[in-house]
């Protein structure tokens, strides 16, 4: 995962032993050496092999034979060819690639196919020639809402290059937090961030790891609005005067930097001049979204800077601001890039537009002859299933009407994982597994589309990333455990796995206290995943009951989890009166527990062992239609599964399949 | 754990919210401001609280007020007081400590006392008065025979500061592997490492990270045996004439150092020195077991140095060696400490005798005026229940007979990590969480002696170990998953729940092929904890039947598992033929379903649903003696507990309460 463009199957296996090898031939290249050593690393992981089995050898005795045409470039470019061909035999294996970026490709496809078989740990014989479907293929991930500590950022990327993702977008500073260290202007750390900012040794550590790792890094520093926090130091850079505090609430905030001010550009001058020597990729994103225009319109000054220049309204100012930032990264060097509301005419034609609007906004730029990626539909933050990112295709709607010239101006899409709700205890839970599916998107070619097989190359993967050290299982325990407050959270492990956070914004409107970056993010919402396993095997279930399919087992197991739904409410009311946190999950588990019993008197009815009675099916949807409404910032996913066993139930017998 | 000498409850509570605060009082340590930093960052990830939550604050506003009178030592010193008291009320708390060492154990019991109540986080009220019984508790890790990276030790350290341990006894050289970086003697490490070995800085880099956790490391370089790995780079050192390669095997093995050249005197000092300004703790451990005198036998020079000395036999040639290697110590300013077999009149009292052997040997050492750390008993690699190593003390036997001053030589204790079957993966379930029993034996007061507690402590302490990132539990699903060759591991699991490794040195006897540093560590017998918690649980209900009183629910708890291990052959059976490492297990999986048959059979019996055929009893013993015997190097560990029930089943009817 994602799937290959092109394989084709072949007859017998490579098999995996303690003297397996691989030898690294080609043009030079010592961070393909390395990334070969990680790769023989990964492989004893999986195997369970010691550091004395494996090796690195010549060209002649080794299983696993990489050959590159030439180095890829220091730094790494947008565009650089990241194709690979791999082909397996039984006697050994063949992995070729334009240069490194393909083979390490190339080598965690070879990591995915590993399996154990009767005759010890193989590869199975195939041929695969890959390459992606688009050149950007991002994550996004926002450290100023709630601070990101480097080493999760790490094992993050090692994530993203199992799943041949090729950019982190480092969203640096917004209100709640400005986390880089500064040498020009150190106030902007010093009393921007709570003391949590990295400092630039960690940055360029971070760089250089993502870059061992075919991961190009792109800084944001968000800008003129979303700024509060480095007006904590700097308030001569605002619209209004201070003094500023960093923001602890979420939403669009007033703050917005001076555009009318000199001084403005003059500081922008050396910041982005000192940021980027800092980063050495291509790009530099500068933001530019959800700028309100408050301060713009209650400072005079601007305002009469507006009149003298003809601008008329805030939009008009914040494209002044924007083209001349634009210069100011241009002198530097770098390539600009920002969210949809930088779009103007006059920019050069290599700005990259970045949309969390959809794809008209990219077709709009596309038309205006600049670059696009898509984010829109893939907000990993507003809790959507797998299956509904994966629909979302940069080159569908307004794109898909492009010329063909056009539609190459759209470079592919980048996930975003906004922070209100992230810590670093929850934040791999958040991203992993939903992110392989939007990966895959942006690879695999576009008919690769079906569903079920998506949920089962992510399950496949799913252990993988947990070698890899992301904690998007391995912290939900932990978490169950604090929230249960024992060390046995069986039920409300039966709960949790059939919930799921609130979608998109809804959890500032529901929620019971004025969420702030102080709040802890310790409740069952928090835990809970955005996806729930559980309830989509019981919807499978439902699916084969209701299509007469199910078989006398079938319906066993239906009665099992319907039982043990409706238990888990007493269970935990046992244990409630101890632990703080299960207050306001009781309501939750009592109404899951309601629901089951219908469901389990549904599929009494079903099978004939009781009648109807009359008020049952009101009663019961209405139970329903209660249990659907978000408690504790939670949705109940299971309600439209027993809704259908409970119409079900109520058909008159006659017209029902045994 | 370890329990506290003295302590006493009060009423009420301290609630932890995010208001709480720390305050470091008395005399400055820097140590213990970090330690207070650490013990912020422990508490947030307990409940879940977040970097702005929680301060340092001053003594007059913080909820927890330490105060030392006085710095620790910069180098800590074997007897530093490491008491504390602690008060906690529902206002606030105070922890008074002489010094950072009390201090930091103090805030372990205050993090081991945080739970969930009804109102939220808390600590119970209460006052402890607290001190160790013993100045030297350690454990010793063997980075030989397998490396163990740093990161692996780190935890470990993190581990062994949460349950009060001191010493981290580095077994840095043997036969296989020798670890350390010498820059007066690069070939060490060059050509007897394979590569695997610690650089000075990284060495530098974990004392440090100790020191600050309270925990000495004392190194350990065996000599004049165990040092294959010595003479690769350094044949000259040796009693045979070389060339010499790292040694793969375990055992006991011929080479040994030179006594009878000055040359292997004149390394040794220069080689002491050198490690002597690298690990700055006051002991330096020698080594000095298992000489089996052959190279020197065989060595005509060497003979004739006896015999010109009037050495006798091995044992007094070692004893020369030992006296020149204990002056060579000195001279650099370290206290020699060694195993048993160094043990002779002649040396300072300062030195420290480290016995393999029991609590005669110590007592042996205290009488010659030597100071003792007891091993014996201790030996985490042989995989013996926690309530053995439990009842240990290494006051008993010998040591119990000596005079008090004698007794006072006794300094403690030491875990041994032998890791001929460690590795980074397994290694954390060999140590942890008994290692947490010896802690205890070690620190608490003697009659602190009761097993039900001790495990029931352990278990508390389990989920702690883990969030220290303790991978005792964590990296037994990947390792089953592996062996399953399957992400679904619920059968292989109740199996390996059940399971436990051969004891003592059993292992090597029943090995399948000859065992080596070559062979990965991935097979069940390297995945199966020490000790089955389930097999323990299942003996509690079977004490409960034969005592009369096991209720219906307790029978029916007995005839789940039971049908639940008779079953879970036929399920392996399905994979087996997809997963080579199931191979050896199916045996084993078909004798528990066999016995397990038996028992529900014995259970019907019981209940007189049925009468007992003649045969059974006998067969079923038969049965029984059959799975009582190591397959794949694994013990079935509920035979006793079945053998209960046959035998409980085929009693005379009258005689049995139902």
């Amino acid at each position: 995962m994602p799937l290959p463009a092109h394989w084709q199957a072949e007859p017998g296996q490579l098999l995996i032993d303690p003297s397996f090898s691989i030898a690294i031939t080609g043009a030079e290249d010592a961070r393909l050496q390395r990334a070969g050593e990680r790769f023989l690393g990964d492989l004893r992981r999986r195997t369970g092999m010691l550091p004395l089995d494996f090796s690195q050898t010549d060209g002649k005795s080794a299983k696993l034979v990489v050959r590159i045409e030439h180095p890829s470039q220091s730094v790494q470019q947008l565009g650089e060819d990241e194709s690979y061909s791999l082909a397996v035999s039984p006697s050994g294996a063949t992995l070729n690639a334009p240069n490194r970026l393909g083979a390490m490709h190339g080598l965690e496809t070879f990591l995915q196919l590993l399996n154990t078989t009767s005759q010890g740990f193989a590869v199975p014989a195939l041929h695969i020639e890959d390459k992606p479907r688009f050149p950007w293929r991002g994550l996004m991930i926002d450290v100023s809402r709630h601070f990101i500590p480097i080493e999760v950022l790490r094992r993050n990327l090692d994530a993203m290059a199992a799943v041949k993702l090729n950019v982190f977008h480092w969203h640096l500073s917004d209100d709640q937090g400005f986390r880089v260290e500064s040498r020009k202007f150190p106030q902007l750390q010093e009393k921007g961030s709570d003391g949590l900012y990295y400092s630039q040794e960690e940055i360029r550590s971070l760089i250089a790891y993502a870059g061992e790792r075919g991961i190009r890094v792109v800084p944001e520093f968000d800008m003129p609005g979303h700024t509060t926090a480095w007006f904590v130091g700097h308030p001569e850079l605002a619209s209004a005067p201070g003094p500023y505090t960093i923001e602890r609430k979420w939403g669009i905030f007033d703050p917005a930097m001076n555009p009318a001010e000199e001084r403005t550009y003059k500081f922008l001058n050396t910041f982005i001049g000192e940021m980027a020597k800092l980063f050495p990729d291509e790009f530099f994103h500068v933001g530019g979204d959800e700028v309100n225009g408050k301060q713009w319109a209650a400072n005079a000054k601007i305002q009469a800077f507006m009149r003298s220049r003809g601008i008329r309204d805030s939009a008009g100012l914040q494209a002044y601001f924007t083209m001349r930032v634009q210069k100011i990264v241009s002198r530097h060097g770098r390539t600009m890039l920002g969210w949809d509301e930088i779009l103007q005419t006059g920019f050069p034609d290599s700005v990259v537009i970045q949309s969390w609007r959809g794809q008209e906004s990219l077709a709009q730029a596309a038309k205006l002859g600049y670059r696009g990626v898509l984010s829109a539909g893939y907000y990993l933050d507003l809790m959507h299933p797998a299956w509904q990112h994966y629909a979302v295709d940069p080159m569908a709607g307004g794109a898909a009407k492009l010329s063909l010239a056009e539609q190459q101006r759209i470079l592919g899409g980048e996930a975003c994982m906004w922070s209100e709700y992230a810590s670093p205890e929850n934040i791999d839970s958040r991203i992993w597994p939903r992110m392989a599916a939007i990966a895959e998107r942006l690879w695999s070619p576009e008919d690769t589309t079906d569903t079920a097989a998506l949920y089962q190359r992510m399950a496949t993967l799913d252990p993988r990333l947990e070698e890899l050290g992301v904690t998007a299982n391995s912290s939900y325990a932990p978490m169950l455990r604090r929230i249960a407050g024992s060390d046995d959270t069986s039920s409300l492990r039966t709960l949790a796995d059939l919930v799921e956070p609130v979608k998109d914004y809804t959890r500032e409107e529901t929620a019971p206290v004025e969420p702030t970056s102080l709040l802890p993010l310790n409740r069952l919402v928090d835990a809970a995943r955005p996806e729930s396993k559980s309830a989509r095997t019981f919807a499978q279930l439902v699916d084969a009951l209701v299509a007469g399919r199910a078989d006398a087992d079938a319906k066993d197991e239906i009665r099992r989890w319907l039982t043990r739904w409706r238990d888990q409410a007493a269970e935990l009311r046992a244990t409630e009166a101890h632990a703080f946190l299960l207050d306001e999950v009781m309501p939750l588990s009592e109404r899951l527990a309601g629901i089951a019993s219908g469901g389990l008197e549904a599929m009494d009815y079903l099978e004939g062992r009781q009648p109807v009675p009359a008020a049952w099916k009101s009663e019961q949807l209405a139970l329903l239609e209660q249990a659907e409404k978000p408690q504790a910032q939670l949705l109940l996913t299971v309600v439209p599964s027993i809704r259908r066993l409970v119409e079900l139930g109520s058909q008159p017998r006659s017209s029902q399949s045994k």
